[in-house]
């Protein structure tokens, strides 16, 4: 079954949820009518349906082939890539200086979903290139964005990040690929990355790398770090391409799945490069990359968790076996399709209803994405502080329930599933690596609770529960809301009990934070999802009430219903698991294991 | 990192939680000791280390060979599975009278678990030929059963079982393979089964198909499906092979995992095949092998996940990264290793308290297998009972958790879990599949409150409540043993609370029994491991009362409570969700979706 951009659930959160229009007075929004996200939205639909869909399949079963040190991707990958670069997609949240059409982050984090649904693997290579574009445009300097962001951005050039070598993923500070000053301002960079997604390919005439290195004589650790732009093709002054430069493609990785996207070894040799931003401050510049990347995982894993439920309900409403447990719903037929059947409903409702509450979660991060730019200082620090607090708990719960949502697709097609005729498999090994990289979710909890919960005296959490309590305040009472309203004020108050611990427990041990973190991470996920359900009954609602009989809205309501009736439980387990401390966690010694 | 199968564990449990040596009056147990189950499991421990694990990965890359009708299994598996045959394994629980060694289930049940740990793919070589074996020695002539056995015994020659078709997979109601009666009594068997596991391959000289069919003029549905006996080769009167049958492996399914079992199209021409059993009781006969092999399933998915688990301590005990949050614990080194990280250890704890509870879960249950077989009527009526309300549990909840242990123990490894360097894919993939064959995990959380809960009203439920209630009567109060009761009495408290909700609103509308089957079957398998873990935690509690300095039983003790602490709590989220009902799923129309 082919993937159908979910045009209609997205536009109904930016018009209706989030009213988007709303917004004119914000940076990037002045032109924008919901009337031309719309148009947008249609046209980018129609692009990941028709030409990047179809790639899918053939990239999980062809892989890339390696052929000393040349990378070719999957038959028909470069066409689609030459296709996305006219249709001008890559550019769509550019920076007009630099080519870019200046739309503001919540329309590309929308089409993003449609792409990354269509085709993850196939979506990674714009979406390092769009990482590259960002960390060369937030730390480069004049220079260097002229020189590079125009062809970054329209995707003429393919852009990467290079933090990985074998002995460190998580921990940079075991950096060893070395950066020796030359004469002319250059570095020549030697050492080893691993796991450089897009690192080579086909598809472009020059590839950027974002390349962390240690200059000689830096401090050890973190404190060392510096970034470097090094190019695979030099680039003369007038822009054309000069000598190829000394990094090679040295290995493809087997993974389990994303088969379509090159995972490289690359291998620098005396390569140059160039500083970019300040000299040991590397960390730092990364991290506009890693945070951009992060959230594009999130996005990522909520995507395939999209297209599986897809396959998965497809497939229920075909598939006849078995009888309805009331009696034949289909009595004609030789069976029943087992969407009549309780527990199959089960598993397609957990999965739409992660699906749809992630697909909103993602549209209001986005927008306090664009909220940081405004003039409005009020407005920016509330913007800048949610995203701070908001981007580790959107990538980890949204892969966790993205691969989850998958699994369930699985188990709904049964056998057929398992076998690799169908597409379900594929989503499954796609959507385990969304909960590994860019930081493994485990360290995107401890980074919640270690880091971004006690920035600034805790305001960012602060500021989120008063703007639930308002909400609640708002909209509580009698009235068909009432379970999304209730749902919402018990899960905030869990986290509240559960932010309430940690301050108590995590200061005296910080054993006890990190055995709370993953914990705290769900029960924060749930209350966010709970939020977005919340505000999309009352939008839904507020279309019924005025008379629309358009059973879209009925059926948005039932969903939501879902998530507060057989998902919000969770938040008690997890509350109940936190407060048992590190003490259980800690008391085997580790050759115990 | 090497598969070291867990004898010591397994011996724990067999001597010190249920005393095997106590059972010496019941049969197959006389001639039993600990010191002869400690000997048999010491070599095959070997056996499946030495033998059997090299074997794993080289499955997973080369997957099984088709040409022409003919399959070629991995290198070097034919020689192991003769090495297998040689060394008597697969005899170890057959009947005497037809070769077998006798042994119970119990020793069969611990014995397996290493086989389907060191490699599922080919343990289930031997697994369906013991599921035949079993079918034929249940329901087949003695004619039949002089034929056959001894060879299924030894594993000379293969066994399958043939139930799947395109059209039917859980509704085998739907078969359509029919069987023509020929005038020397046997029957011309044509149709074509997919999904047989092990259906053809090289290891044997013959290979001996079970086969559901349809005797032409039979009712429609299930009470038309008969059990046919089809030998690849006819065998002659001597006992020698015949002429080539018509049976034929028609291709080979690509699938997720498993790739070194062969998972066949079989294509039945005319094949010549014998009535096993009553005409049209096909299903009934094929019960006894479905009910075999849903107790392997469930085996095999808490085996991989016990292997997965190993591979992961091991990798959190050697990969350094980062520090711990209390200080360095490697002061010397580049950094600690991840196993000082309380999130690591929790995936870690999560998935030892999964294995090592479900280990005891299984030779719990294989015990209540032997003692179905006891002189005792009330002893063989409880075991039965026991036997019937916990097959369904112990499939789809070992298989549910042990594939999430899987997955656990791919996060440990971050990124390297996803490269197929590691074998953390390879069990994640795996795993994958025991949650769907052997009846899809919804159908047995169906099975378990539609059919098994009612079963003799209700006392099945009703004896395993009074079992658990003297239990906490017996060893309730003050005292290390605390926590493990008072969370035993807290998880039964529940599952009675949930068995009284479906029975009052399960009959009035069977959708309410559809929409709660999955949570109150995880309830059940929670309270069954909290069962399981109270008395490993007590028998430990007694070795070190004894004076035992082994630090083995402080381990064990500490393992549990994980349990305990941190995931008994999702026992409350499962109540609470099974008392929605079944309004929440039945709400939205099919198209909905």
């Amino acid at each position: 079954m082919a993937y159908k951009a979910p045009v209609r659930d997205l536009t109904f959160v930016l018009n209706e949820v989030l009213e988007i229009d709303r917004y004119s007075n914000q940076p990037g929004f002045s032109e924008l009518s919901s009337e031309l996200v719309g148009q947008i939205l249609e046209e980018g639909a129609k692009f990941a349906e028709e030409v990047i869909a179809p790639l899918n399949r053939t990239g999980d079963l062809e892989g890339c082939k390696w052929d000393d040190g040349k990378v070719t991707g999957p038959t028909g990958w470069k066409e689609a890539y030459q296709q996305m670069v006219e249709a001008g997609w890559p550019s769509l949240t550019c920076d007009p200086e630099f080519g870019g059409q200046g739309l503001p982050t919540i329309v590309g984090m929308a089409f993003g979903q449609f792409t990354a649904a269509a085709s993850p693997a196939f979506s990674m290579y714009p979406g390092l290139t769009h990482g590259c574009y960002e960390g060369l445009h937030a730390n480069g300097s004049d220079e260097q964005k002229a020189m590079y962001l125009p062809k970054l951005a329209s995707g003429e050039w393919g852009g990467t990040m290079n933090l990985t070598e074998p002995q460190c993923g998580t921990d940079l500070g075991l950096i060893r690929t070395k950066a020796v000053p030359n004469a002319d301002g250059s570095y020549s960079i030697t050492g080893q990355k691993i796991w450089i997604s897009s690192g080579e390919h086909d598809f472009t005439d020059n590839i950027i790398h974002l390349v962390l290195a240690r200059i000689e004589g830096a401090p050890a650790g973190i404190k060392g770090i510096s970034l470097f732009v090094v190019p695979k093709f030099l680039v003369n002054e007038d822009g054309s391409l000069g000598e190829r430069n000394g990094v090679q493609c040295a290995g493809l990785e087997h993974k389990m799945g994303i088969h379509g996207n090159a995972t490289c070894v690359m291998s620098y040799e005396g390569a140059k490069g160039w500083l970019v931003g300040t000299e040991n401050k590397g960390m730092a510049a990364m991290f506009v990359m890693m945070n951009e990347a992060r959230l594009g995982t999130g996005l990522q894993g909520l995507a395939i968790g999209t297209a599986a439920y897809q396959a998965a309900a497809e497939f229920a409403k075909d598939r006849l076996q078995g009888r309805s447990l009331t009696g034949p719903k289909n009595p004609d037929g030789p069976a029943d399709p087992i969407v009549v059947h309780p527990d199959v409903r089960r598993m397609l409702l957990e999965a739409k209803a992660i699906v749809e509450g992630g697909q909103a979660f993602i549209l209001w991060t986005a927008l306090q994405a664009d909220l940081q730019r405004s003039e409005d200082e009020a407005v920016s620090t509330k913007a800048r502080d949610y995203m701070g607090l908001i981007t580790p708990v959107l990538k980890a719960y949204l892969t966790d329930r993205g691969f989850h949502a998958a699994s369930l697709a699985m188990q709904v097609h049964g056998g057929s599933g398992y076998t690799e005729h169908f597409p379900a498999s594929q989503y499954l090994r796609d959507a385990r690596i969304t909960m590994i990289y860019e930081g493994a979710n485990g360290i995107q909890a401890l980074d919640l609770v270690g880091r971004k919960l006690p920035a600034n005296g805790g305001r960012a959490i602060m500021t989120w529960f008063g703007e639930i309590d308002a909400f609640v305040a708002e909209h509580g009472g009698e009235g068909p809301q009432k379970p999304f309203i209730d749902g919402l004020a018990d899960a905030k108050k869990k986290l509240q009990e559960a932010t309430m611990w940690l301050m108590q427990n995590g200061m005296q041990n910080p054993d006890n934070a990190g055995a709370a973190s993953t914990d705290y991470l769900h029960i924060f996920g749930l209350t966010a999802l709970a939020y977005m359900w919340a505000q999309m009954a009352l939008a839904a609602q507020k279309a019924i009430d005025g008379g629309s009989d358009d059973p879209f809205y009925a059926h948005k309501i039932a969903t939501g219903r879902y998530f507060v009736e057989r998902m919000l439980p969770d938040a008690g387990a997890h509350l109940a698991k936190l407060k048992t401390g590190a003490d259980v966690l800690m008391t085997l010694p580790a050759e115990a294991f």
